[in-house]
């Protein structure tokens, strides 16, 4: 037996992995950073093999990692963490730094950044474990505290993207206990749902310029569920 | 330039990692454990190669991983993470179930649990970072919030053992700005810090009875920084 609800008490912060030059940059929204060994200082980071980003870290050679603060704009992390970077540039209209081996560093809605060489690639499936050494790690703003994947899913109720390691299917959760009452939407771009009961607003109330709070798809982009 | 303070703004949760069976188990206090693939649900947990659990957990081919509650014992995690299992059993004394592997579960001081088929073993250098496939998870408390390591350090001011990936020697700390002021005396065992400041109360003005909140080590065991 699985209790899905049972992995939903594991804890992670909220990350943006980017990696690129001052020409062109690219990032996305992780859950799952972690360190791995202390001495070397070594950090690994999940990614899904179709992301681009997983391509660009191998041609690169290194990676950033901003540490959101719970503060953190939605659009922001609508736009690093569920559209793609092969047709845009994520860099431009966001506050960046550029790191030591020349990567962007997201500095906007970051409490900290930490600046990778990568060392390793561990091949765990769907996904590559890039494994980095640290180079370079600096405190942005002490006054805020982190974003933690809890705050993300219970304040800003946000989902993980299809691509994400701790993906679930709705249909999963659905099929858990407490299934909610409401009349929801859900947004076909990245999977926000709006619960009527949750936001006390009708969703045919919702003015026609209503954007969804994550990925700013409009109106038309939900469907009922 | 590597700024530690920016390492401690990384989000993790606490964790006591087990194996063996009903004869004898053992299990360790880990912070880096995460899912890192979504189909199938795999996760990760890291491990000192030191550690007398990791050859337990190429022996055993399995692990439990007890999340830990926010009021936790801080005898359970003085057990778990600051003694070995070479000479003693760890599961004496604790409240245990056995998952399908015959592994042993903690239940006391946990809100969920994961049970995990070993399938891979990775080295990344002074740890192993192993590899389980999902068989098992459920739901044992949710009333409580999950332990997490920024509650642990913050409330709980306990700190990574020496094996831990995380672990930041107090030198390096020390090298930092912000260093505290007060007089401060460091468990030999733990290296819990009793700072007087911070606990109003003079370490000779303790019980001679008194133990350290982290391991039960005695206060002949502390040393004055």
């Amino acid at each position: 037996m699985i209790d899905i609800n049972a992995l939903f008490k594991l804890s992670y912060g909220l990350y943006i992995v980017s990696t690129g030059d001052k020409t062109y940059g690219n990032g996305y929204v992780a859950n799952t950073f972690f360190q791995i060994t202390s001495s070397p200082a070594q950090f690994a980071t999940c990614c899904n093999k179709d992301n681009h980003s997983a391509a660009m870290i191998e041609k690169y050679g290194c990676f950033t990692v901003s540490i959101l603060h719970e503060n953190a704009d939605s659009e922001t992390i609508g736009k690093f963490g569920f559209k793609t970077g092969k047709d845009i540039n994520k860099m431009t209209d966001s506050q960046v730094k550029y790191g030591q081996t020349g990567a962007p560093i997201i500095t906007s809605d970051s409490v900290a950044y930490l600046e990778c060489k990568l060392v390793n690639k561990i091949d765990v499936g769907t996904h590559y474990l890039f494994v980095g050494e640290l180079i370079a790690a600096e405190l942005l703003n002490d006054k805020i505290e982190p974003m933690t994947y809890a705050t993300y899913r219970k304040v800003k109720k946000g989902l993980a993207p299809k691509n994400a390691p701790t993906y679930v299917d709705k249909a999963q959760i659905e099929a858990q206990p407490e299934k909610p009452k409401a009349k929801q939407y859900r947004c076909a771009i990245c999977g926000y749902v709006h619960d009527e009961d949750e936001e006390h607003t009708h969703f045919d109330d919702l003015p026609d310029d209503w954007t969804c709070p994550i990925c700013s798809a409009t109106k038309e982009d939900f469907v009922e569920l």
